[in-house]
């Protein structure tokens, strides 16, 4: 870990200008929150394996700076050599920067790996001591990489349209919309599921995320494909073709943002007309192209601006060019993604069907090992457990092998393709972290006397799903039962609320936190997110939380979005509970002010452990809430479940009362 | 009211430079909200009385623009001449003003009227269009206003200290320090209930709120009161000056800003000093006067800012000054006066307890009143009422007659002095507009058939209260019931509310609207606001709505806060509870993340009536509450009340059961 920094140390000081301090972030050049092998440059650094992090080397300190969910596991796997900087407590990174680097300090990045909001922060902060961001123009950490992960040429495959619902030419039609009512002469996309949402494209770039490494421009009457061209077979290339999409390498879209700036963008096949016609001399050519700019300029009346997302857009792609001719507002295709189509809707739903099923699968396998391999009293008893070391050797569950039976139960279900995040399966004080990721050498062992807490979700063709249960298998404290009833409460909370339209994440955060304030109790993490089709696992541009971000798009209908209150006590056990709801229409008796008003539709199917709950902190309304929820259960996962799994079920789902 | 704008419009015309429109506010120099009758310059020009509105004059047109509390109230006042501009639904007025005057429109206005954030919000919206913001030299309006109300010289008492709980120098202590702090010379205080908050002073130029009209001015050394010296009598002239504070004609805070931004002011005495010292020449006064500001900046460093609150301080007192002297941000006054202090928080609760006698007499009376009257069954019995109309002449009751009785029985109590806004006594669809006040002329009879809201309060020396009730003495509809039960249910839950400390009232504000939404319901105001102690009725800095002030400043200990969700139908009915609660720690078995908790103490004690709840809908937690309140309220009133009266609350708080 030293001989990083000391090889990074003595990259900055060679560096033109020499750098006092280098940034790493944990995104790649798309922003990404989950990034490929190859673009895992922070976690090479630091060796912290979390998603969300930012490492800051200085020439004598190391610092890396998480959030709330990760300040254990990092501070766990952080060298002496490092300084964990906690989010929300310690001063923010430019804070921190301002105030600890000298007069005049150059402060680096790789400009790919930066957004244009970051690095729009920054500056002027850095400005007040006459810091300087320097754009770094290779990145260090790459150089320093020894056995850096090669690229991968994974194949790019079409999202068909009996799961997308809606063809990339309908897309395209509509986004062309937006560029005209705003104005402006085409749109960079950077994120990646925006990419292959927008193209109905599909790819393996990045583990867990079906996404494709890529850029793409669209204007008025164009659309680009930035990708390295390997992964397209012809059958993908007539199909893009066929959209109008016009395939480019990934590296040309520098050149091509900058003939976009200058209106000198065009497909191939129109410049080849052009110089045909213009006889292929340059001036010839460059009269022909004044006349076409102006051309689309009386058509379109001013309408030059290139549309970037400063949040997904890389300072690269902007720093060079005049920032008066971009229109710097969240892409249109972030809530355009997050408004699913009823084709969309009706695959969530049956994925989220058969996921709930191999949950339900994975809990009686889960049960019956505990039983046998621990003598505990199981999912139903509260009892004592009898054996707990007398497992046969060989026998032995721990997170990650009782996580790997339950990917196989996925796994065997129609139109599975991937795990959507690395499962959390966290034993005891490891569900108290709560994004914890088992790791070989380091995972627990099941404990029949600890709660449980798994985490997981897959990637099917026809949707992305994500749900979390925690269990006992043996007899729990009274406490944790309280506890556990609290977070339940919030989650039914959230989910049975109705709400005018216009109604913001941000106002419903409170409802799911509400019974566990009660008692003094909370977590650290926001409520909701929303949820790709075969896409990424969390997307936006909603959410629930009590961060100011949720102010920003309120709720609106066939929006997905996650309830998932939870519970965390360092050191003993962590509680959440997560289903994916759908905001829908509610039938309301009235609709004063003409509003309309929504609710959500629970799409996740698997059973609460009764045991877990302490019934006399339930109202009717809960636990009628809970007893049709059970039933739904059952009717709907039976075609899934053998008769063995279905008395199981049947068994955990039996109505309850107070 | 035609011959107001003609006259208005001629004095447009002949202005220099001639104006297209005129902007009137309703706020006076001090942007308060109510206001002394000689500053009711909207109303006069409008006819429109409610306490929220602006009124534009064009040369064609006169709009008026209200909030939606206003919008029944302002559509019956407003004359054809107007045209009524919805907030929320209409475009904003600065946007009206863009889109609708024309290029290098003049738009006027009386800058002592309009705040410095106004009109910043305003000139570069105007800019887009090369029209400018007209500051006329005189009020327009009060030319044209014959018998304008004269000017009132009421006298200024002294806030006795056994209420007030802080003396005005330990006021002046801790707001000095904040000047420090925030490298601050010296602060105007433009807000009438800061001023008589810092000075313990009270007075009663406005009707409804104690305040004085005067402008304060605080400097590291020195404290001015800018205020027509024939209110102040010998005594209170001898408690200012033993409190440091020097007392100057009101019209003279122009000048001393400017003095402040030249850092010239001093108090008197130090002025005479110093021209003995110098010999009075003036050159020898300009340089001591160089020296002093050395002293003082080599004290404090480059403390040279002048505060200035941008949301109560006119524009006419910045707009002439250098910009860059100024520190625009909240007045540190605003959070010190709602943090109220132990002694003011046992004046509230013993104010809101004689209060709460006061409205349950009132209550036994109207009950009485009504049996009599109009052969109502009462508060306690749901019948047909026998004979509406067989009242005798001059025992008929209205919505006036009936509040002043209402005031007559708090004016019997201890500490007494005023009402703290007109009261609302409003029957059936009168109470549907949710800020009605009723009229001499035209309000209504009451009606055993229709709801009957009261909102009101009073100003008493050891506190200022606010309670709202609805009832009914005749058969309320099951519609009703529901209604009522709904917004009982929403003030329940946002009183039992227990949240960490940084929680705001944007987030609280979901808990009083949930049950509403739960039937497409909801209201169209904020659901608390700040209480003054013995001051203005409406404070801030907090508030607890879905407007996004709320975000700013969240809940603190020994803060004040209202609990009033409702339900408003129009036409027809409308329904409010009012209870004032404070903000208190809160006893939570656990205390997670070390934040604190926080919750809410009832200090309103009068019956909600029982026969318009639909029991059925409430939750035994809440059927707890209620019996807990109503037994509370028994207790707390009884040494007020004389045996009937004793009886009859008996009677009102008896236990319910599901």
């Amino acid at each position: 870990m030293a001989d990083k920094l000391d090889a990074l140390r003595s990259l900055m000081s060679s560096h033109s200008p020499p750098l006092d301090a280098l940034v790493v972030p944990s995104e790649d050049y798309h922003q990404s929150e989950y990034v490929s092998s190859r673009d895992k440059r922070r976690e090479f650094v630091s060796g912290f394996t979390g998603s969300t992090g930012l490492a800051l080397i200085t020439r004598k300190e190391a610092l890396l700076w998480t959030d709330a969910r990760y300040f254990l596991q990092a501070a766990q796997q952080l060298s002496d050599q490092w300084k964990l900087m906690r989010i929300g407590e310690d001063p923010a990174v430019d804070v921190w920067m301002v105030d600890n680097l000298p007069y005049d300090a150059a402060i680096g990045t790789d400009p790919w790996c930066v957004s244009i909001d970051t690095a729009q922060r920054w500056e002027p902060a850095f400005a007040k001591k006459q810091q300087k961001l320097v754009q770094t123009s290779t990145n260090l950490v790459d150089e320093v990489w020894k056995n850096r992960p090669p690229l991968e040429i994974n194949p790019v495959n079409v999202h068909a349209l009996e799961f997308a619902g809606r063809s990339a030419t309908d897309k395209l039609n509509d986004l062309r919309e937006r560029l005209t009512q705003e104005k402006a002469r085409g749109i960079i996309i950077t994120a990646l599921d925006e990419v292959a949402w927008l193209y109905n494209i599909r790819g393996s770039d990045v583990s867990y995320c079906p996404v494709v490494q890529a850029f793409a421009i669209v204007t008025r009457t164009s659309a680009f494909f930035y990708v390295d061209q390997r992964k397209l077979s012809s059958e993908v290339s007539g199909y893009l073709m066929e959209n109008g999409i016009e395939v480019r390498e990934y590296g040309a879209v520098t050149a091509d943002v900058s003939s976009l700036a200058s209106n000198q963008l065009g497909p191939c096949a129109f410049k080849e007309t052009q110089s045909e016609v213009s006889g292929g001399t340059e001036t010839g050519s460059r009269e022909d192209a004044a006349e076409s700019i102006k051309t689309e300029a009386e058509d379109g009346g001013s309408d030059d601006l290139i549309w970037a997302d400063p949040g997904s857009c890389c300072y690269a792609l902007y720093s060079k060019l005049d920032s008066n001719r971009f229109l710097l507002k969240q892409s249109p295709l972030a809530l355009a993604k997050a408004l699913k189509n009823p084709i969309e809707l009706d695959g969530l739903r049956k994925a989220h069907i058969r996921d709930g099923a191999a949950v339900v699968q994975y809990l009686v396998w889960l049960d019956k090992q505990m039983h046998e391999n621990y003598g505990a009293s199981g999912y139903f008893e509260e009892g004592e457990t009898l054996a707990q070391k007398k497992f046969r050797e060989g026998k032995k569950l721990t997170e990650l092998t009782v996580s790997d039976k339950l990917e196989s139960f996925r796994a065997s279900k129609e139109h599975f393709k991937s795990l959507s995040f690395p499962t959390i399966s966290s034993v005891g004080p490891n569900a108290a972290m709560n994004h914890y990721r088992p790791q070989p050498n380091t995972c627990a062992e099941l404990d029949a006397d600890s709660i449980y807490l798994f985490d997981s979700g897959a990637q099917y063709l026809d949707g992305t799903t994500d749900i979390t249960r925690t269990v006992h298998f043996g007899r729990p404290s009274a406490h944790e039962k309280a506890c556990y009833t609290a977070v339940l409460k919030g989650h039914i909370a959230l989910g049975n609320a109705r709400f005018p339209k216009g109604t913001t994440g941000y106002a419903l955060d409170i409802l799911a936190r509400l019974p566990l304030w009660k008692d003094g109790l909370d977590y650290r993490h926001g409520t909701g997110h929303g949820i790709g089709s075969y896409l990424n696992v969390h997307e936006g541009p909603h959410s629930i939380s009590y961060g100011t971000r949720a102010l920003n798009v309120p709720m609106q209908a066939s929006m997905t979005v996650t309830d998932e209150p939870g519970y965390y006590e360092d050191g003993n056990f962590g509680i959440r509970l997560e289903n994916l709801l759908v905001v829908i229409e509610a039938d309301t008796k009235f609709n004063f002010g003409d509003k309309g008003y929504l609710s959500f539709e629970h799409i996740t199917w698997a059973p609460y452990q009764t045991k877990l709950i302490n019934l006399s902190l339930l109202t009717t309304e809960e636990i009628d809430w809970l007893n049709a929820y059970h039933s739904k259960c059952r009717d709907i996962l039976a075609p899934y479940l053998d008769d063995a799994e279905m008395a199981w079920l049947k068994k955990a789902t039996e109505p309850v009362r107070a």
